[in-house]
């Protein structure tokens, strides 16, 4: 390992939201990791703050096409730059073209359970929430092809927003399923709005389909979001890119982040994101290592400690996905009494809808000694919840 | 002089807006500096970086109480922290309140000639622009009441933007004016937004008044924006603080900043805000002396070299406001003119609309080098222009 992923970064009282907790509670719930991003992104940054002068910025070409660069090596995928819009966040950007790209009353389709985030985009903008919920048996979660459509045909839905690779599931949606949705979605004049902020956090050497990504006649309907904020731990970097093939389709939502305040860079989105792009490789796949341990790790003890707990997790994300549905199907609560007995916080599954309520969300991107002391927590927890 | 503000800081080639110009061309146009920011700030910034992991943040109670000290300190004028919400600037703020406070077709009451950018958030919004324009006579502007009072009194005329102290002009208005300006929009049920981003660049010992601090029963509709951004050059920090007496108005407010995703900060935006509001007192007086000597040398080059020009600028800001009318109607075609023939770049002041097209407005806030630089531009391109 040339980085290090051991060292506890001590993030309390430091404005983090993840951290503002009480001392004797360990936190396993926000999406953001507890480790040092990559020192070459933090070089950048420094060298940036020798400018001093911190006027308005623009993205350029340099920008842009390190973006590409990325896509390519890392995904194999083409992406032209002229495609590109730089946004403050991806989260940002999927409410501005909600507005942008559907009107209020519409409908826009979900597939539950899924980051809860999107019903905030959806519903504080005046839309409906259609979710055609993903289909649950044997410890795995499938498309309902056919309920899909059929949500897709109604003309009330006017956008999809799809998570690729899915959060909180981990599944890493195959080339043929993403051409499919893409095709379903150009069929009932459906725009594809596809969150891809976790495409890079794919392990087992899986690799995930960009929707900008697919050939030519279906990707005319189609929106990727990608950033750097999950891969290499700056959420508050605030920089993402949108990615959109169609010309006419990407003034659109130009014209709408522009107005939504949503297409200036801060001052250290332009070079950490350059940074990350062309020399983020080597930190990200020892990254992928150490969180592979730490899957590896956690299945282990809670296989052999939590017998009535299921691991349904793909090989995507940092985040487990843990059906506890022998011993709660009420995930708030038992998080809750999680959190009163052992101080370790979790995501209730509830909040992500769908069959969620049956599950917990773990959050394993930290170092080993605070994935240790989470599991456990978490054992102790469950175990003295069991027998209540 | 303990800092340095001679330096010329070579920003072409950087990503910056004001300098993405041709090699030959000296930008006097965009409203930002072309001084280092305090080296207290880009120290906070610097130790910010230490920490490594840069995840989701939220502004506490240090950052509220900076700005509260600042504005008790420097402006002697009370500001209670639970007041405040941080916003990612003051801009995109009075985007979302625009949308939060009034409804698509409503007026948005103006005083023209003003910041251009207003329009922006008013129309791109679907409200209408109203202007109350302000009466300009012997080289000096002033409020026409009776008709700010006609228009305020529209039932159609929702919300009042005002600027505190005002862009282009420089005027900096007195409290009984503020006060009266509350006290009008109160009675007919308007908003008082008041953007007081300049309240800091305020030469001649003269000081502005925030619109929060007048006393209780007028201060209940009104909102005041605030940010270190012109201060400090540090636009690209994207740090703002939205402060609302009232606490229902507030609550609104707030709403629609966390709906249009505007009020998460960025990894280095609380660190550099409480910098800038505990430790940048004498970096802004330097840097007003420095502005001060810059506009002394101007005028007497401007009144010895053009004598169809008059100054027409109030104490506020680093931008000059030139009376260009004795030669010319047409700002615009103007300053196309002064560009293609000497490099310059100046602001047609027709961009502010109101008497703007009679104006040029000159941005003051470079080293004394290239301030000479730019007046020597500057007369070269009006005398070519008389002569035509």
């Amino acid at each position: 390992m040339d980085y290090d992923f051991t060292t506890v970064i001590n993030r309390r009282h430091t404005d983090s939201v993840k951290w503002n907790v009480k001392d004797s509670e360990l936190p396993m719930s926000i999406a953001d990791m507890d480790f040092k991003t990559a020192p070459e992104i933090v070089l950048a940054m420094r060298e940036k703050l020798e400018l001093g002068a911190f006027g308005y910025e623009e993205a350029g070409a340099d920008y842009f096409n390190a973006v590409s660069h990325w896509y390519q090596l890392e995904h194999g995928a083409d992406a032209d730059p002229d495609w590109m819009i730089f946004a403050t966040g991806v989260v940002p950007a999927i409410s501005s073209i909600v507005r942008r790209v559907s009107h209020i009353g519409d409908n826009v389709l979900v597939q539950e359970p899924v980051y809860n985030i999107f019903y905030n985009s959806i519903e504080n903008n005046g839309r409906h929430v259609l979710s055609s919920d993903l289909i649950y048996s044997n410890g795995k979660y499938e498309i309902n092809w056919q309920d899909l459509e059929e949500k897709l045909a109604n003309p009330l839905t006017t956008l999809m927003i799809f998570c690729n690779p899915h959060n909180p599931t981990g599944i890493v949606w195959k080339k043929n399923e993403v051409k499919r949705i893409a095709s379903l979605c150009q069929e009932n004049h459906v725009i594809l709005l596809s969150d891809e902020i976790h495409g890079d956090l794919v392990r087992n050497n899986v690799k995930y389909t960009p929707a900008f990504s697919i050939a030519k006649p279906l990707r005319s309907n189609v929106i990727s979001l990608v950033s750097p904020s999950k891969t290499f731990n700056v959420a508050a970097l605030h920089a993402a890119t949108v990615i959109i093939p169609d010309n006419n389709l990407r003034d659109i939502v130009n014209r709408g982040l522009n107005s939504d305040e949503l297409a200036e860079p801060n001052l250290l989105a332009i070079p950490a994101t350059i940074a990350a792009y062309t020399e983020g490789f080597n930190w990200l796949h020892e990254l992928l290592a150490v969180i592979d341990n730490n899957f590896a790790y956690a299945e282990k003890k809670i296989t052999k400690q939590l017998k009535d707990i299921k691991i349904v997790s793909g090989p995507a994300t940092y985040l487990m996905w843990l059906d506890v549905s022998e011993i709660s199907q009420n995930s708030q609560e038992l998080a809750d009494y999680i959190r009163r007995e052992t101080g370790l916080i979790v995501s209730p599954g509830s909040i992500y809808r769908g069959n969620g309520k049956n599950f917990l969300r773990l959050n394993l991107a930290s170092p080993i000694s605070m994935v240790k002391d989470g599991i456990n927590r978490l054992i102790t927890g469950i175990k003295k919840y069991s027998k209540k």
